[in-house]
């Protein structure tokens, strides 16, 4: 796997002194001081930042196990909208100043539209309560796609945003936390798009069997990826490690695109200082999976979109904690008094 | 006082069915969905927005008693470095592509800078434990000077932003906080910049002193503003109500913006509708008044400088709520299954 350097404590310690020569009081920018030191750690800088949001698609064989409040063609019919341009991700990447790019990774019907990445895996994934949800060669193909996209686009474009759609893919994703953090279902399943009680107790127990039939070994993420995980899964954690080795930071969004975070950085152990957790989704394993990456996520809003709706909110957050770190003036520049706290 | 009319309950109606519409579940934006239907209700339109940041400063005759981790000439030197472009509420405007405006309402020693509008009520206030921090007459004439501003700025700029600087204006606000709400000051005094344990205990006392000396009616909001308050205080409070007059948003920023628009809730109830709370702030006050207010803020980061900085960084978050609701497809559009729910 592709090596993933460490951000520098001594950039963060440099950082940190940076800001406490700023003109206003030690720390008083509260979280956007810890957000400017990470970001400019992980890579981040402003005159290099023209972000763009990598949304990846693929579908699910889980999906037919009544996992999602929507049908299974919303994939590809959420995959012509962003090609569309008028999805919430479009509009949100607009107001942000963000490039899109749009990957299918492997949706049931391709969509005949030239601007869409094709980094097909398959038709889908396979019913993970049947069999594996694809074999060892094709997360690897997946994770390298995800992998050489990151080699076309960090360095361009200085930041890397996450995010993802298919329908099924919060129960891929509560399958692969599960097994990567061993723990119950009961603790990453939630309601995703809409679940209903009944249909919470269905997702568990449809991940509890998929756990079941294969009980995937959560030192090799790659297995857990292609016993239990999606296409997008397995393309997104590519995609970080990618980034992240270029040392551009990446921005993750809800669940899904942590999970396939989590899992990359069962990889390339040094991940999690390059990532930028965007939000926290009400999904109760995001929260788990937040921890066990050691992330702390700017915005909490309740959103439980994906698409990369949360990372495209982020943006402008990102983008003004590193120009406090580069353009806003020290007590000593502005002949400003500082009471040294 | 100018007549404020409160957003229409019918329109707010309109608004939540018009996102329901849009291809995600319902609701799935959590509170992005909230804040475009407030920011919406309160007369934002998206290509109308062109927002304006008012940072207005004033000194503060408390400020002797030892109630703040800086000394008073610290008001001035920022009213130079707002000037100047590259404090923090100018880096942050910046980046919100917004307009900044900075007032100054009554600093001890002016700055020679043309860019500082004159709205002086005083050389600073007097120090409210000795007397009446203004006349009434003066807290009128600051009403009124942010009125005459707001009917400058709001068509224009379809949004006006507020923010502060003042040495001692968070005592100051915790006493109007402690006088309107009618609660003990240890609730609304914080250690505003930075105090220590001592310190906080004094600003305690000193909040108590001048409450005792003058026991403001709490239904008489310029009496209160006049007894403890400050020059920016009421500026901002009739920046608050002239703005909303022009039915436009007015987005208030931490603990001393907010507890200037509690001041003009009082005179004009319906203000708080056309209110945005941008963040939280750790000041313990800031919380009871958002409280009083009905407000949820936007961001939670910790931030405690004041300027404006929690308004400037929500307002891209402000901008993509609108955007979220004036250009995102509708499932009807776009030929997207909805699940109904």
């Amino acid at each position: 796997m592709r090596e993933v350097r460490a951000a520098s404590p001594a950039d963060i310690l440099a950082l940190r002194r940076r800001l406490d020569e700023k003109t206003k009081p030690r720390g008083s920018l509260g979280r956007l001081e810890d957000l400017a030191v990470r970001v400019a750690a992980a890579g981040g800088r402003l005159d290099a930042l023209d972000p763009v949001i990598v949304v990846v698609a693929g579908d699910h064989g889980v999906a037919r196990q009544g996992v999602s409040a929507y049908p299974q063609e919303v994939t590809r019919q959420m995959l012509a909208a962003f090609a569309g341009g008028d999805a919430a991700v479009c509009v949100l990447a607009r107001q942000a100043g963000a490039d899109l790019v749009v990957v299918d990774a492997g949706v049931v019907e391709p969509v005949d539209d030239p601007s869409i990445l094709d980094l097909r895996q398959g038709r889908g994934t396979t019913d993970f309560t049947a069999g594996p949800a694809m074999t060892r060669r094709q997360a690897e193909a997946a994770l390298g796609a995800g992998l050489e996209l990151a080699d076309e686009l960090a360095v361009d474009h200085g930041l890397v945003a996450l995010g993802e759609m298919g329908i099924g893919n919060s129960t891929a994703a509560a399958a692969v936390a599960a097994a990567l953090l061993e723990c119950g279902p009961q603790m990453t399943c939630g309601r995703g798009t809409g679940l209903d009680d009944a249909g919470l107790a269905r997702k568990v127990m449809v991940v509890e069997e998929g756990l079941r039939l294969h009980r995937p070994d959560p030192g090799d993420p790659v297995g857990v990826l292609a016993a239990v995980g999606g296409f997008e899964l397995a393309v997104l954690a590519g995609l970080a490690i990618g980034a992240a080795s270029h040392e551009v930071p990446v921005v993750i969004d809800g669940f899904i695109s942590s999970t396939a975070a989590l899992a990359a950085a069962r990889l390339a152990p040094a991940l999690p200082s390059r990532l930028v957790a965007s939000h926290r989704s009400p999904e109760p394993g995001h929260t788990l999976v937040l921890g066990a990456l050691g992330l702390e996520p700017v915005l909490d809003l309740g959103m439980r979109l994906g698409e990369g709706s949360g990372a495209a909110l982020c943006l402008p957050l990102i983008r003004s904690s590193l120009a406090i770190l580069e353009e806003m003036a020290t007590f000593a520049g502005a002949g400003v008094t500082d009471a040294g706290r």
